[in-house]
């Protein structure tokens, strides 16, 4: 017998079918003797019409109140499940995030989970219940209602798991797994049967949407293994988990894009200590997220160039204010590029092997696709390219690397 | 400087448009410098489609999930009418039922308040807020979501106007108030400008839906004067209070009316103490609500002829049970008839006006309208009668005790 929490998504529970086919399988997991926390998320729309009616009233809705509004999502999505599962002959009982006390700061939209109460849900378990959590949603310390920003559910998720010391956390999604890259663009993408906290945390955080970056940072600090899979077939998925020996012989685990963000270039700054700061201290206080940042030293003597990358819906403002901080220094030139795109790729057994950015850069120049910008990690390496590149210089990476052939772990 | 509890139900809050308009209505309040809790129902049509949801699943969804799902709407309307106040600039915070601790026992579906924690909405009330509470909701002793029944959001209104000890109690609805009778069926009948506790608690169970039942019963508890008015103009009301002595000078002030019973009669039944319990034990075991009841001795020696009223949608079930019974002591006979209608007249001042029940029976004579069954109370009296003479006998009444015509009360 094991413990196992099972988050299903918004397309898993879009309709009532979908919802009594959602009961069937944590029936199944019930039936083979196992106990089961099942987290959800809002019916598939029902979190966008929410946001529709507040900005009807206003664009700008107050943060606390739309809380309020949002978590009523996934109150609907545990009743409705409950009163499916109690229709089946299966004792269940459904909770919000005050009732078992989901305990989040008080960041509204955004809000961090500090703790659980897992008593009422390791008791109702013992008399043979199946608990029933609502996902997204928390309480502060004022009995507020918060809730954790988009993909909020798979965080709920990871975070009973830890909680409850489960034997897996199961989050079911629309996809089969993680994939090597996107499918859409590349057709030799490749499911992969295991990934690292790591890899999967610069996946997701690369643009790749199948887990929300926080749950997988929850689940490494508390090693909670994450198993990804469909709720449409019975398909192994991706099991998310603490990096293993056998995952460093695999190079590179995948290739990520993402065509949200914009650069801005600054020509000529004066290449003294504390220029750095200056420049981008006024963008933090517009809290604007500064992605790549790359200084290179300039052909004029004392002098560099400063480029850096920052989202899309930022790039106007982010613009108005570095013009207004060169001005300071006697900054020259703003050079600015908002079509571009970066393809990144990522895997914890670059730490281990050389020649992997060589490797990277070479595929992509074969291509004649120019590189405006370079980033690493220990894990990962970015590129910014020009947009209309990106599909070619990910299906140009996946085949570099041959992530299309299983791995040598993966094979045994 | 006044403490002003408001109620806008699902027709006022039914659109965002609406929804400023209350907000509008609510700044008003605010800007005449009194203070203000708002509470509100769920947008018209939302628990309906609440529950249209939940019956896709099963015919007979769970009670405590139900109340679970049917609680998001007025999750909803505070959210809004909150976001829409602060955007008025109007400082304002909205609450959920366990977040002020409304206290009900654990009746799902029908629950009761025991209690409510004024603190926190006198701190916000204080500071100069305006507090939006969602009415129709509670939380018993475990956290459990509870509603209050159909109309919950009346009684949510009163119980807090009691324990914050306000001023008044306004509910604001469709309708300009309370009249002497259904003005579709009558177009003589007026508005009241003030009726008495145990008067409106008749015309709420006999039919009249302006009130949910249990708010007045609250209402006089606590002593509440509740001001019905409408939310669409600037009229005033009607004023549901403690009686006083002008009002017991008005003999009659309504006629209502109620075609949802059905009349089952035993002929009969042997005239021997505790054949009534016989009889009605295992009715009321079926949670079936016997209304009406009168027993006749027969022109059969030692046999008396008994009838009473049930709700139409219990009525085949009744019939069930009664046929069961009778076969023990021998019953003979069993009469039914759906097509039946109440009538009634209800006024405080019967009870010093003799001769009320003479008026009642001839102005039906005069028509023509056979009485069925009579029963009476204090301050009122019921007359079944064939359903299709219901709009003729409420307009005969109607003009027999004079309803057109001011009472002398009311002209000063």
């Amino acid at each position: 017998m094991a413990l196992v929490v099972q988050k299903y998504g918004g397309t898993s529970v879009g309709d009532v079918n979908r919802i009594r086919n959602v009961a069937k399988r944590v029936l199944d997991t019930k039936n083979q003797g196992h106990e089961v926390v099942v987290v959800v998320s809002a019916m598939a729309g029902e979190t966008d019409k929410l946001i529709r009616l507040a900005q009807q009233v206003t664009p700008h809705p107050d943060e606390r109140e739309m809380d309020v509004l949002l978590s009523t999502g996934e109150q609907v999505s545990i009743a409705l499940l409950s009163i499916a599962l109690k229709t089946m002959g299966v004792d269940s009982k459904s909770y919000l995030g005050f009732q078992i006390k989901i305990a989040t700061d008080s960041a509204f939209g955004k809000a961090r989970i500090t703790g659980i109460e897992s008593e009422k849900v390791m008791n109702d378990l013992k008399r043979g219940r199946v608990v029933v959590v609502a996902g997204f949603q928390g309480v502060d310390d004022l009995d507020n209602i918060t809730t954790l920003g988009r993909g909020g559910s798979d965080t709920t998720a990871v975070a009973i798991a830890a909680a409850l010391k489960a034997d897996s956390c199961e989050i079911y999604t629309d996809v089969d797994g993680v994939y090597t890259t996107d499918p859409n663009i590349c057709s030799k993408a490749r499911k992969l049967n295991k990934i690292s906290y790591d890899e999967m945390l610069e996946m997701a955080s690369l643009g790749s949407k199948v887990l929300q970056i926080r749950s997988v940072e929850f689940a490494k600090k508390y090693d909670v293994p994450i198993h990804v899979r469909s709720s449409f077939n019975e398909n192994p998925g991706t099991i998310v988990c603490k990096e293993d020996k056998d995952m460093e012989r695999v190079v590179v685990s995948g290739v990520t894009y993402n065509k949200n963000e914009a650069r801005i270039e600054i020509m000529r700054v004066p290449d003294v200590p504390g220029i750095a700061a200056k420049i981008f201290k006024p963008i933090a206080d517009a809290n604007i997220v500064v992605d790549m940042i790359v200084q290179t030293s300039s052909t004029e003597m004392g002098c560099a160039d400063m480029a850096f990358t920052v989202p899309k819906t930022d790039f106007a403002k982010t613009l108005q204010i570095v013009k207004e901080t060169i001005k300071e220094f006697g900054g020259k030139e703003v050079k600015s590029n908002e079509d571009i795109a970066k393809v990144s790729i990522v895997g914890v057994g670059m730490r281990s092997h050389s020649n992997v950015a060589t490797q990277m850069f070479t595929a992509l120049a074969k291509e004649g696709i120019n590189i405006q910008m370079i980033s690493t990690s220990e894990i990962k390496i970015s590129c910014i390219i020009d947009s209309k590149y990106t599909e070619l210089a990910v299906r140009a990476l996946h085949d570099a690397f041959e992530l299309d052939k299983p791995s040598v772990t993966e094979e045994q």
